[in-house]
C-alpha cells in the first residue's frame, strides 16, 4: 500500500528536467493506451474495436456495442440474450436511491441528480475493485436513476421497467409512461450507439484518473458524470433546440440566422475542434433523426444549410462542419424528451464507454499523475499573526 | 460554446507526432501551473505559497491555511475574524442533504456517504461557475457531513454546530457532543494545516480536470472525494492503526515486528515514492501525536524506531522512511477519531486544497484533455448479427 501523495515525480529536480511551461491542457500527450476507440479527425473516421461507427450505427443495438467495449467481440445471439437478461436483471434501485431521489428539489439539475444518484448506489451497492458485473449493473441503472428523478419532478411516481423491452426502449418508457413508437426507439439506440465511446474525452479521462488510484467503480463514473455536466466537454445541447425553436419555421430561418451573425452571436451547433471534415456521427444522427420526426427534421435541416451557407459567406475557408451536437439535440427533441436531458441521455450512452475504460485502466494499472509547473513565490519569511 | 468531444487534440495525424508509447500515468509531465503549493522530494520541502510547512504547521490555525490558499496572503486579525465568520455562517446542512444522509445504511462506507452528501448539496445549493464563496460554502460543510453520517449510523442525531468553536474543535464537538481537549483540537488543527495541500496529487488533479470542463465545483470536489477514497493515493491510514493495536505493548514490538517481515508482510507507514529523506509533514505529524496522546504516542513511536532500524537491517540501502500516513493514523486515533474517518479526514483538510486549485483553474482554464494512444484493431470487417 502506498502513501498519501506519495508520487516520485513531485520531487522538484525531476520536474525540472521535463516540464513543459505553459502546455497546461496536456495537448497531445499520451495518458493512457486504449484498445476501445479511435478518433481520426483528418479522415473523418471513428472506431470502436476496429469497427467503423457507421456500420455499428446502422447495424447494431446498444447492446451489441455494449458487448463490444465490456468483452472486445461483437456478441454472438447466445452472448448477446445473456448481456440483455444481465442488464434487465439489473433494472432495480435500492429504496435508499430512490428515497435519496424523493429529496432533491424538483428544480435541481437532472445531471447533479443523476451524480447523486451514483454516488448514492454506490454507497449501497458497490464493493471492492471494478468489475464486469457492476460495469453493466450501473450502466443498466442510468435510466432508471433519471426516469426516477424525472418521473418525481413532475409529481409523479417512478416507473418499473418493463422487462420485454431493450435499454433505449426501456428508458423511454420509464420517462413517459407509454410505449414508445418503433422510429423512436431506432433513432435513440443509435444516438446511444454513436455516443458511447470517443477515444481520451474528459470524462473518460477522469473516470481513468480516479481508476488509477484503485477507488471503486461508483466513485469513478461519479466523476465522469461531474466532467461531462461541463459545457466544454457535454456541451450545452439544448442550445441547439432553443435556437431552432425561436426561428420557429423554415420561411422565418435566413433572416433569423443572418441576424444572429450580425449581432456576433453563435450559431448553436457549427464548428468544431476535432473534425476537419464531417463528423461521422453527425451523418448518422441526421439520418436518424430524419426517421425519428420528418416535420421537425425538416426545419433543422433548412436551418443547417443556411447555417453551412452563411459561415462560409461569411467566415470563407473556416471550414465549419455541422457538429454532434446540432443533430443529437434534434434527435432527442424528436424523440420526445426535454432540453434538460439531452447531456444526462449522452451519460446514458456514454456510461458504457466509461466503465469500459475504468476496467481497461484497472485490468493493466498506473497512478495517473502528472505535474504541476510551481509559480508561486519560493521563500516568504514567515509573519506570526501578531506581526501581520 | 465547444460541442461534445470536440478537441483538436484526438487527431490521429497530431497524435502521431507527439505520443509517448508507454508513458501512463503521465510522469514527469506538466498539466498545469500553481501557485499553491510546491514539493520538493529530494530536499524535503514543502511550501504553500511559499510558505515552509513547519513555520505553517507549528503556528498558524487551519483558518490562516484556507485564508492563504484561498486569498492569496496569509491573513491580518480582521482578514482572520471575517473568514470565520463566513465559516461559520456556513455551517449548516440543506434538510434534504441530512434526508439523504439518513437514508444511507449505516454500513456504508464513510467515503461514500461524504461523496454523496457534497453531491447532494451541489444539487441544491450550487449555480454556475465556481466562487470564492462556495469554496468556502464546501470546505466549512465536510465536518457537518460527515459528523451527522457518523453520528446517524450510531443511531444519534446529528448535533448543531457550535459559533465559537473553530474549524477543527467544532468537528471533534460534532462528533461527540464534547468539548474536545484543548491538545487534541491543537493536534487535529496542525493535521488540518499539514495536509491541506500538496501540489498536483491525484485528486487535486481530479478536481482540475473536472473543473476545466467549466463544470461546477460540487462536480469537481465529489470526483476529487472519489481519486482520494482509492488506496494508492488516500492510503489506507486505519492499517497503520490496526497494526498497533496488533502488537498492544513496546516490549511485544520487535517480535511482531520481526515475525511480520519473516512472513513477507508489509509494514504500513513506512516507505515513500516522494520524499528521499523524511517527509517534512511526518515530522510535525509526530510532533503533535506525542503531544495528544503520551501514552499511545510511546508505542508508536517504538514501533517506528524498530521498524526503521529492521528494515535498514533487512533492505540496506533502500533508505526507507515514516511516511506520511504513520503518525496521520497515531494523531488522528489519539484525538478520538475511528479508523474508518481517517482518510475522510484527510479530505476535510484537503478540501481547502481542491477548492483553491479549482479556483486557480477557471481563473486561466485550458480544457484538460490528453491523448491515448490505440492500440486495438484497425480495420475489422463488420459481421452482421445473424452471421455471427
Amino acid at each position: 500500500m502506498m502513501t498519501p501523495d506519495n508520487d516520485p515525480r513531485k520531487d522538484a529536480t525531476a520536474s525540472a528536467a521535463t516540464t513543459r511551461p505553459g502546455r497546461g491542457g496536456l495537448e497531445g500527450i499520451v495518458a493512457a493506451t486504449t484498445a476501445l476507440s479511435k478518433v481520426e479527425g483528418t479522415a473523418g473516421r471513428l472506431i470502436y474495436r476496429g469497427y467503423n461507427i457507421h456500420d455499428l450505427a446502422r447495424t447494431t443495438t446498444f447492446e451489441e456495442v455494449m458487448h463490444l467495449l465490456w468483452f472486445g467481440h461483437l456478441p454472438n445471439r447466445a452472448e448477446l440474450s445473456d448481456l440483455q437478461a444481465r442488464l434487465v436483471a439489473e433494472r432495480t434501485l435500492p429504496t435508499a436511491v430512490l428515497n435519496i431521489l424523493r429529496e432533491l428539489p424538483p428544480t435541481a439539475e437532472p445531471m447533479d441528480a443523476l451524480r447523486t444518484a451514483v454516488s448514492a448506489w454506490g454507497a449501497t451497492s458497490v464493493k471492492g475493485k471494478p468489475t464486469i458485473d457492476q460495469a453493466i449493473g450501473v450502466t443498466a441503472r442510468f435510466p432508471l436513476f433519471l426516469a426516477a428523478f424525472h418521473r418525481l419532478r413532475n409529481g409523479l411516481d417512478p416507473l418499473a421497467s418493463q422487462s420485454e423491452l431493450r435499454h433505449a426502449a426501456n428508458y423511454l418508457y420509464l420517462l413517459t409512461e407509454q410505449k414508445p413508437e418503433e422510429q423512436h426507439v431506432r433513432a435513440l439506440d443509435a444516438y446511444l450507439v454513436l455516443l458511447a465511446d470517443h477515444g481520451m474525452n474528459a470524462s473518460t479521462f477522469t473516470a481513468r484518473v480516479v481508476a488509477s488510484t484503485e477507488s471503486d467503480i461508483a466513485s469513478a463514473v461519479v466523476a465522469a458524470v461531474g466532467a461531462l455536466k461541463g459545457p466544454l466537454h457535454g456541451g450545452a445541447p439544448s442550445k441547439v433546440l432553443d435556437m431552432l425553436q425561436a426561428i420557429e419555421t423554415t420561411d422565418r430561418a435566413e433572416s433569423w440566422l443572418r441576424d444572429a451573425l450580425a449581432r456576433g452571436d453563435r450559431l448553436m451547433g457549427f464548428g468544431h475542434r476535432v473534425y476537419k471534415t464531417e463528423d461521422p456521427r453527425a451523418e448518422e444522427l441526421r439520418e436518424m433523426a430524419r426517421l425519428a420526426s420528418p416535420q421537425e427534421f425538416a426545419l433543422a435541416r433548412r436551418v443547417e444549410e443556411l447555417a453551412l451557407a452563411l459561415l462560409e459567406e461569411q467566415k470563407p475557408g473556416r471550414r465549419l462542419y455541422t457538429n454532434v451536437e446540432f443533430y443529437s439535440a434534434v434527435l432527442l427533441a424528436s424523440v420526445g424528451l426535454p432540453g434538460d436531458l439531452f447531456t444526462p441521455t449522452f451519460a446514458v450512452s456514454r456510461a458504457a464507454g466509461w466503465t469500459a475504460h475504468i476496467l481497461e485502466q484497472v485490468g493493466n494499472n498506473r497512478l495517473i499523475r502528472p505535474e504541476a509547473d510551481y509559480t508561486g513565490p519560493d521563500a516568504m519569511r514567515f509573519v506570526s499573526l501578531n506581526e501581520r
